[in-house]
């Protein structure tokens, strides 16, 4: 899956792109995600040769694509929605049809900008508990039992506990989306101060140089580091 | 359960209170969640007597009380512990002993924090979605399938949807553990960034006089409000 | 002057605009305010054109500009900047030459992602004043007296207090450096986490109806409103 | 001057306190900076004595000490506050009477409650003017000339910019002081994001061993730390 606009656009429409072999009967499906506006122009020119769009990003990064647990969430062209459901059945556990052009890319966005907090907050809990002497093992353990569990948590708090961040969703992609979110919430002027908050610690992580490692990586954005007034 | 620090020493060690009637031989177990502080001030009164003390303040709300699906968060005497065991493996799912007294409050504490800024995210999200023309519906359901799906997110998404909060964990609580976790953090100089943003959400809920709505009405401090400039 | 991108690009590059009747041996001030792309963008069209180019943002908006009190952020060809400093110094009061284009609007982002922080911020403070039972016209005075006096302060607190905003700079437009600043210090990977919040309250203030007040007008973002659960 | 509560209850109210030797025709001055309960707390006892009181925290710290232009916020007995109005004059540029005990410590906590926000952006500001190539030192200079030029922005500033931070003001002084606002603010249901997420930074400065620095050097809290995942 390509992970950034350019990207997309190139595969889509760059010189040997997608769209130089694409005609009338012939249809495209994009699982990148993208932002809305890069969907939408990708659409654009697909639409321009005749042939059909699906854009199709999916929520889930490694593990669950390895497991055929994707979940699909496509907008643009129902009958190619129709046609490819099939494959999707194979490749993810779900699907969903969610209307034009641009509405997967922004289902997408706003799922990953919850992640993106939930993370940043988990992170805040791990750290806290053990500056005031408890187990931080022990916390992941409890929150797994309880009404706020779930599977990241359960998958990311072990290794986070242990300071390692084995990368299954590159942390500066995280802080992309994150970015994208909050762009898309200007533009309906809807207030995400909690994600306005995670993003700058994304941010900080970033500038320590965690840009590759896992998101989960967020945690060292809150470790007090030693004083350095270079 | 005892929401306040109040009601707690009152009820433990107030005029008619649990101290009156204790001494050595006899222990007491407190499931009300307190700060830091308290728990460790009751505790102090029952030593003083004689007693042995267990804090055992419980992760879980109305529903998980109804199906015994409580997590106690214990901390003090073993051997009090070890005693009330069998009855906590009957009125709840799973029982943690923490060490000394003051560990459950906090590990109470810092769960409860990760969950307050949950559901401000989970707020962000629904609204967000709803905005850009998505259904917020489908949100809660594309959320409930992947790494981020949460009960709570279940439980909770729907009503949110329709602007209803049936009450099962008040948000003056919820704000007050915030505002506790906040102390918590700053005696011991940790960064919890997420966690103050999410505080100021349920200090506009509790201003909107919400404070005894569920603690998912917070999702009203995100909603635009017509203007008022009295 | 103009406050946007596409309105400045347009008066330069559009059909009618200054680019048309430009070449060698002239030269294009530009005292709009625009994002450092906007600012090179146009730089280039004029450039290409033979021509020589200073971008010139102002600080100070309605007031100041009566007063020729305003501030020249220059940047771009040198000695198109020497020449138009004896009629700079007849519009404002001080003058900066800054280097290469986009200097100067990135200088007046910096000055313009303080100034929103620290309106959202004293707006804060006259809210909470006013709240404990103190009278928030004494505040403003204390303020104007000490060590953080500011003629801002001075000019908007006493119709702040008054819940009154003519409008000297547009909320909008508040917003809008705000947002062109949070990704401006994105892309160096700065965290802002003050400037993220502050611009959260604009963000609300706009979607309460107030884009054309005065930027004063954040304060009633931090007002308690009304339930409407609608 | 007293710096904390503690310092303030014990210097009046201790064994050898203030308290002692006070009664009926005498009065006493409370200079300190303290929290609303704790300067109500040491009125009672003043009274309890049959003596008067006036709470009088300044608004101020060195330089304005020893220039004579401290600012005093004085509450309590208007009698005493007009006793020693001549002695006040002598000692700072002006003096103001609030009303009832309790409303100097809040009108000081408001104030620096500001202050501390309006540093923790110019942090900010300076930090992303330097990284996007600009000349901080010339930043300082701007904001000097504008609407939002502040004394304290030009007596910090150019150290600030030198990774220099005499202290007048100890950062974990403001960071008292902020706590202390934010209970002010939750106290009465006003919401203070901005105040939420400087507050946070001065936190994380004191976890960068700077607490005894002055409070300029938050500034360090927003700077790239090498990475050190220990």
């Amino acid at each position: 899956m390509l992970a950034d606009p350019e990207s997309a656009i190139d595969v889509a429409c760059g010189k040997n792109g997608a769209v130089g072999g694409i005609g009338p009967g012939k249809g495209y499906v994009d699982v990148s995600t993208v932002d809305v506006a890069t969907s939408k122009l990708i659409n654009e020119h697909i639409k321009a040769r005749g042939a059909l769009f699906l854009e199709a990003p999916v929520s889930g990064s490694k593990k669950p694509a390895e497991d055929g647990q994707l979940i699909f969430l496509t907008a643009g062209d129902r009958s190619l929605y129709e046609l490819v459901s099939p494959l999707l059945d194979i490749l993810g556990k779900s699907r969903f049809y969610l209307g034009e052009v641009g509405n997967g890319a922004a289902m997408k966005l706003v799922v990953n900008m919850i992640m993106g907090s939930m993370m940043a907050s988990f992170s805040e809990g791990i750290l806290l508990s053990k500056k005031v002497g408890l187990d931080p093992s022990v916390l992941v353990e409890v929150v797994s039992q309880g009404a706020i569990s779930a599977p990241m948590y359960s998958l990311k708090g072990p290794s986070m506990v242990k300071s390692q961040y084995p990368t299954a969703f590159p942390l500066k992609h995280q802080q992309k989306d994150l970015r994208l979110a909050l762009g898309l919430a200007e533009s309906v002027s809807q207030s995400t101060p909690i994600a306005a908050a995670a993003n700058e610690l994304y941010k900080v992580a970033k500038s320590y140089g965690l840009s590759d490692e896992d998101f989960s990586a967020v945690i060292e954005a809150l470790k007090a580091k030693s004083q350095d007034t270079a």
